[in-house]
């Protein structure tokens, strides 16, 4: 048999490429990484990131390309059968664990809508404390809260299990672990610990860090702050988007209800009714 | 062994609702139908609407629940695996299903984000479609170009192969078939007809209602407009949404590019350079 080409592209540091790169390195399948510093570049065109955004992180085997990273993970599971399985077998088992993955997908994915579309719009969480980020006024406290009950819901499905995924690497492992890189700089912009908050959490993600696996892929803390930054600096660049952002910000301060500025932004005007009737008058 | 219990709720007439019937229909498997009319209700807040939404549609096997419509999709693809697979063996073309999937869900679902967040949001395509049917000034053409545009993109996915799925029924035609119960609204709502642009597609539809598994699940597409426009008369009562919406109109006419009002109001900001240079002085 002719050896395999495996080639992973990704944004540097993003979840989605790192969540595609730890079964790789589980099922102890060499490849070929390109990381795409986008943001980096002042040449890039605002076009570019945002349609690299779009279609990465991208697996290429043997020729084959294959595309969104939950497929990508799906596929590694699959086409490499005989090694580490990251799916019970048990249909039920299988659907709880995609269950989750994708409630972590949506529920702690904050920077990687971000990187996906610069200024990040459909967050589904703690979209405060992002708009924190980009040196908007919102309710930092408020957004800490809600990241902090989401990881909370996590921590109950982990229980007392070792790994989400029982006694090994599951899925659910897979695609929260990236997110840890990413919490330093949440804590560092809101002056938080999460682990104060959700210590059985971290105690989690320390386990998984002794595994090779997942230690090789994940980023330094501090590299994922700077570049957090260095993509804050190249968003405030752009100063139509800064300029928008902003007129929300005054919206909301005049509607004396900071909550307001986040839901706006991010485009939940569902509870636009609460708001108003919770607003001073 | 005892007599299954199959339960299904689903939002009346949603597409996501149904991309779980369809399947069961399909492997023919009995099933409760419990269909949530919400929207009727006047008496229903905004937060129980949002809330049911945001779980639904959920299939109950014997007691228990599974969220999340790929991850149903998938359940009973592999819960009862002896019947009609709609995931080819092979790990490649399975991903191929898989990535179809998604992108339909991402770029052809239109009022069903509309149904999860009541005034859609983070709509991946032709928001100024869906702007249009709730009232709001914007360029009905662009909107029409940018869905026919995703469906012709489908159209080569077919080719000449009778189903998405080769022979028979797969994923992806699942995915699909529950939007073609809209499609008369969309005609209707922007006077415009699909067929005449994709006539391949709704060949294919058509072949896939002759299946009694698909005619069955599938609303009448009369009675999905009339639906709709109950919906948004429901949504016309939200004054403070109305109003805001109203307010990005307004910017929106200022500005001089009706593009603005959809991109801003569903939040892709990430344009705004382009606006802003194509927009006269």
């Amino acid at each position: 048999m002719a050896a395999e080409r495996v080639n992973i592209i990704h944004l540097l540091a993003s979840p989605h490429g790192l969540t595609c790169r730890i079964p790789l390195a589980e099922k102890k399948i060499g490849y070929e990484l390109e990381e795409v510093h986008k943001f980096r570049s002042s040449m890039a065109t605002l076009e570019e990131v945002k349609e690299s955004c779009k279609s990465l992180p991208v697996l290429i085997h043997n020729g084959k390309e294959i595309y969104e990273f939950r497929t990508v993970v799906e596929y590694i599971d699959e086409a490499w059968k005989s090694r580490s399985a990251f799916l019970p077998l048990d249909p039920y088992k299988r659907a709880q664990a995609r269950y989750w993955f994708d409630f972590i997908d949506k529920e702690v994915n904050l920077i990687l809508v971000i990187n996906r579309q610069l200024v990040a719009i459909s967050l589904f969480s703690a979209p405060s404390l992002v708009a924190w980020l980009w040196g908007l006024a919102c309710d930092t406290e408020a957004a800490k809260k809600e990241l902090v009950s989401t990881l909370k819901e996590l921590e109950v499905e982990l229980g007392d299990k070792p790994y989400f995924g029982g006694e090994s690497l599951g899925l659910v492992d897979i695609v929260l672990l990236p997110h840890y890189a990413w919490f330093h700089t949440y804590e560092r912009c809101a002056d938080f610990c999460i682990q104060a908050h959700c210590p059985k959490l971290i105690g989690w993600a320390k386990q998984c860090l002794r595994k090779a696996s997942a230690s090789q892929c994940l980023p330094d803390p501090d590299e994922v702050y700077e570049n957090a930054m260095k993509l804050k600096e190249r968003v405030d660049e752009i100063t139509p988007v800064v300029a928008i952002a902003k007129f929300f910000s005054r919206l909301a301060s005049r509607c004396d209800s900071e909550h307001m500025l986040g839901d706006i932004f991010f485009g939940r005007l569902v509870g636009a009714e609460a708001w108003v009737s919770e607003s001073p008058a």
